[in-house]
């Protein structure tokens, strides 16, 4: 089993992963976190580049897919060869959503380079936490204004957007309401990803 | 005006690039010569990678891929629009013979990333140096023993024959017969140069 968290920045990806991880620990199963950039030698050394480095938008997807194709031979799958369950802090749609919609990149055209990257490999539970875009502001002031600055309220709207789209054709995608009480949150994942092991096991 | 060299290893594209670019000068013509990967500063840092890091194949076609996105952006687009005429050692064809043919990544998937990478630049003019796979081994062997037996011959066999299958299907593809005289090579290169020039004139 391959679950990945998408949602626009500060919608509770990580704080979601970690209680999660420890449920799943919990309850017997062995599992693998995974981040990209990195997680890889070549993607550490690529989160180096795309951090320093000035490029185009073309350029900048293509390196998060180069660290992604790595990461999918060399981590994501021996870990589901060995039956571990993955867990994706990001992956295939933060691009489709963050370059293909917000930076105008096209959503077909990504998700086709994605194909490429992951040699197919796709998680088969998406958990968007969605929340509205004032309320990932609000949260994002308390910490690091400057990334707001930097994109605007509209480009996170549209990575917003793009999300909402893809979770309408992609059975995989489970929309969670992340603008609510973070154990909430957390029991309604448990309770989506308890629903899918039973259908898979049936 | 846009020029390609392309060509197995030691089929002699640096050598007749010196010796065209020289010529091109003396025509009076501006003129910018292109390498990969590098040229530009990010291109520079991929390159590093590629020599340093171990990577699977679909991660070392995405960082070319990457550096050639740039190198496009920031140097081939500005000279071209300058109106010089822009000379490279090796382009998109390369990643089509070396990675599409012989690593078996497939030669359409790798022209599809060519043309999100390049944004559909192109060159209008290649000059594809043709020898056989033993005469470039009998070079090679005189310097740096060590690439013939990384990929063997086998590995160079593929690399031609998608070469000449690109040349079949585009016509801004010239077969060189680049197992002739340094000096009658560059005499048909520089033959058919003006050629070129003299029928986007008329
Ligand atoms: N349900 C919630 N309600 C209120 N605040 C929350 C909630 N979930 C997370 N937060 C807070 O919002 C901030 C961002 O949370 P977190 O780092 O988990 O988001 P993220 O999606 O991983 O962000 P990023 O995309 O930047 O990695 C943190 O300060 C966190 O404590
Ligand atoms: N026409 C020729 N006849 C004989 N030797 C040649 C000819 N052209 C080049 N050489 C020699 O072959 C070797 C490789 O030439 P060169 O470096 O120009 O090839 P290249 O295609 O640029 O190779 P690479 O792909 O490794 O960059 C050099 O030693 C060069 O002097
Ligand atoms: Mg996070
Ligand atoms: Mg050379």
């Amino acid at each position: 089993m391959f679950i990945a968290f998408e949602g626009i920045d500060a919608c509770g990806k990580s704080t979601q992963i970690q209680l999660f991880a420890e449920y799943i620990k919990k309850r017997g199963f062995k599992y693998t976190t995974v981040r990209e950039p990195g997680g890889t030698k070549l993607g550490e050394k690529i989160r180096e580049i795309l951090i320093n480095e000035d490029m185009n938008s073309r350029s900048e997807l293509l390196l998060f897919l180069a660290s992604r194709a790595q990461l999918v031979e060399e981590v994501i799958k021996p870990a589901l060869k060995r039956g571990e369950i993955v867990i994706a802090d990001r992956f295939a749609d933060s691009s489709v959503a963050y370059q293909g919609g917000a930076r105008g990149l096209g959503v077909e055209i990504v998700q086709r380079l994605n194909d490429f990257a992951t040699d197919n490999v796709y998680p088969n539970l998406i958990f968007f936490i969605d929340i509205p875009v004032e309320i990932a502001i609000q949260r994002l002031e308390k910490n690091q204004k400057d990334r707001i600055e930097k994109e605007g309220a509209k480009f996170f709207e549209i990575v917003r957007e793009t999300y909402l789209k893809l979770a309408k054709n992609n059975k995989n995608f489970v929309i969670i309401d992340g603008n609510d009480d973070i154990n909430e949150i957390h029991r309604r994942i448990v309770e989506h990803f308890e629903l899918r092991t039973k259908s898979l096991n049936h």
